[in-house]
């Protein structure tokens, strides 16, 4: 198929633009009619939300290596055949780690009485003993402050009591999630705990990806809802605090999984590639609603509409359902790997992954003049307040790998200011999100990337990156990275 | 002691009064000195939300026959003593439910995969066989429904799928909490949901009390979270949906507990009371901040600044704790009855079990005129918004057996908007409670207890209850009854 279609699509290009003479059927650009089209189904058929709901109350949490994410892949490839879209699979192995039972507590004192801790493992982490670990608390608030304490580190369970109270506060701590347990070990802590990464709380912990240093000791490592952060904290004002955690997780053998990949085929230049990008994996809490099933509906829908466009857009439209993002981007470094001779033709990459708000703008990470390009074609997402070229970076953690082949990025940004409310819980799911934005969200994502699809140039390429943004090598790359937050 | 201090109390009454001939004590009112003082206190000393901390993270959940509870009898009457108040306690029999370990899920089928449930038994439900429960879910909205729907409820498990979204619907929504066991069961049911009492829910869900009809089937109950009621709505769109319970709770015998009852002996006449009531028990999750851990610090702080105030007020001010309000009501009944003899004499009862907020106003339930007596001595609590008589009834699940005896009701109304937030979850925690607001309405419960106390008229009583409202029988009784929601 793959090689037929181009040809057809070229033949197509040609058979269209005979009858006119000089002008090349590159000066003309994407058509209101088209607008009109992608807008006005986006807007009205309510197709992303129906299909978020299969996915998220169908299919329920995916998390890699799971039966869910097994389930997720068969229906992302039936839901592509089913809109006429050209899919396929490309095989990743992904992690397979999984939760078991677990459970923590304040052992009671003379000071106290005994409080139950609300807590999730974080992906990735080792188990504790069957019996449990029980560790006197210290609390810090930073990656730098365990090294400054030393001594009083060992032996005890590190508490890192953040801040975070919007969502653009998360960058900053989910560093100490990612990279706090192996510090402590370091440090000669037994365990490590963090306040969960959330801007609401009703005793909700927040899970998330971690990471061990190749060479460290493996200690247990947790989030605490806010208020057992909060507790500790008031508790530890008083003189020594124990906690006993229970942690039944482990890390079995690597799993098979699949992106999914599906494409419109370009009229024209068949080989330049707009790549639509989301995550079909989730974390096993919740049924990833935000996280990320309203961007896999957003490129789906992207995919569905453009796909019924006669003509076809100029260049190639395609989606990738990455898999494993949330613990270990196998499938954002897989795509990269296997796609790697084509990256060059790659003339932009969205990814959406940061839940299903409202649109906002489109961002862009692109070389000089890339807004002067993108700029006059967003006039018909000003209706939806989404018209204009915003600040803040582009990009995404699937991505993110295509970053030295200098891939223009291109990001439709939503109002994340609540994504971190439900984000990673029990409570990312689908009554959170809002049929109307998410409508809203996908006609945007539609439109922008007919626009670049269609758009007589292409984005310049950004600069060479620099050495510190440039993938690292897997056992020291930053898994469960930081996602781009609202600007 | 009783008998002691009052007399030293009336003779401190007449030897302060003895300068002044003709003008009698009772012409004097409450004191702007005084106002100055108690608000003044409650606003700076920060001693209810210190005490508030010292019940929620050092005594933590207090459940009716729990270890918890009878730490929180030492722990007030201990409190009391530190504060010059005397105390006792009175012996109450109450319930003890225990709630074992529960979970639910909804199995998977041809159209979804399993959901894990979120969910609460309610308190006093059976539980289910070890191997769980399994059965049709059918939903309604309303108890009447369920009469309705005949035959097709037999053998299932009925959800009771309510609107509540704000404070103000909790009372209609509770009616199903509590009955709706019993009316399923009575239609052939095995098993009920209902969906959480909550105006906010990450996946939280909220417990409380219910009962069941004496000759009718018992069958387990719980709250599942919103969340999950609004799953079970969608997935029941598609066609039938099975729920698996697993409920292991359990009514154990009956234990020993107190009231715990403080007074401040009034100057002049002593054996009129103004009685302060708030509950000490709270449910099994959260630590009972809002409810009624703020109550119970409100009036003990009123007693400990009103005990300090020399001379002492006209009446008696009299705290109680009562016992089991969430689960029983054993201890708002013990009181009226060990109390039946004085009640004549209770000139106003005020119950703050409606969460630590903001103060608004002042409630009554008086017979003609008691308005007027009130609302000229609240201008002190201008300041604080909350100087006015507002609209509304006063009263409380413990002060409601005091009904047939035509107690007066007062109630320092407070902002209750958000307070079905955190009621009866794991969200009920100190770190939802502002200082600030625990403050105000600290100074407003002292400062109008203290107006009761001293104001030279007494309350008209209210008019002779309909019959619908004088309590039932204790089998019949209002376990659980709704609390006064926010005006």
């Amino acid at each position: 198929m793959p090689s037929v279609l181009p040809l057809s699509a070229a033949l197509l290009s040609l058979l269209t633009a005979a009858p006119k003479t000089p002008a090349p059927a590159a000066v003309t650009g994407p058509s209101p009619q088209v607008a009109e089209r992608l807008i006005g189904a986006a807007l009205t058929e309510g197709h992303a939300y129906a299909r978020l709901a299969e996915l998220t109350d169908g299919i329920g949490p995916r998390l890699s290596g799971s039966e869910g994410e097994k389930a997720a892949v068969a229906w992302a490839k039936r839901s592509f055949e089913a809109d006429g879209v050209k899919v396929w699979l490309e095989p990743v192995k992904v992690p397979r780690w999984v939760r078991g039972t677990e459970s923590g507590r304040v052992p009671g004192t003379e000071r106290y009485r005994e409080h139950r801790l609300a807590l999730m493992a974080l992906g990735g982490s080792v188990g504790t003993p069957a019996e449990g670990l029980t560790a006197e608390v210290i609390e810090v608030r930073s990656l730098e402050e365990v090294a400054a304490l030393g001594e009083k580190v060992k032996g005890k369970v590190v508490l890192f009591n953040h801040s975070m109270s919007v969502a653009a506060d998360y960058g900053k701590a989910a560093a100490l999630r990612t990279r706090g347990a192996s510090v402590a070990a370091k440090a000669g802590a037994v365990g490590m705990l963090v306040r969960s990464l959330a801007t609401a709380s009703l005793r909700s912990p927040h899970t998330g990806a971690m990471r061990y240093d190749e060479d460290g000791p493996r200690i247990p490592a947790a989030a605490v809802s806010v208020e057992d952060a909060e507790l500790l904290h008031r508790l530890l004002a008083g003189g020594p605090v124990k906690v006993e955690l229970k942690l039944g997780c482990q890390t079995l053998p690597d799993a098979d999984s699949f992106n999914v990949v599906a494409e419109v085929p370009g009229r024209e230049k068949p080989r330049e590639v707009v790549l639509l990008g989301a995550h079909l994996d989730s974390w096993d809490v919740g049924t990833g609603a935000h996280d990320d099933g309203a961007g896999v509906v957003m490129v789906m829908e992207a995919a569905r509409l453009i796909g019924k466009l006669k003509p076809a857009p100029r260049r190639t439209v395609r989606v990738v359902l990455f898999a494993n993002e949330e613990n270990g981007l196998k499938g954002g470094r897989a795509y990269a790997e296997a796609h790697a001779g084509e990256l060059a033709n790659h003339v932009a990459a969205l990814e959406m992954d940061a839940g299903g708000f409202k649109p906002l703008g489109v961002a862009l990470r692109a070389g000089p003049g890339g807004a002067e390009l993108v700029a006059p074609w967003l006039k018909p997402l000003e209706a939806l307040g989404a018209g204009s070229i915003v600040q803040g970076d582009a990009g995404g953690a699937d991505i993110s790998p295509l970053i030295p082949a200098r891939v223009p990025f291109v990001g439709v940004k939503v109002d994340s200011s609540r994504y971190f409310d439900v984000h990673h819980s029990e409570a990312d799911t689908l009554d959170k999100v809002d049929a109307k934005e998410l409508a809203q969200a996908t006609a945007a994502v539609a439109w922008v990337s007919y626009v670049l699809a269609e758009v007589p140039g292409v984005l310049p390429r950004p600069e060479a990156p620099l050495p510190a943004e440039a993938p690292k090598a897997p056992s020291a790359a930053p898994v469960g990275a930081p996602k781009p937050s609202a600007p």
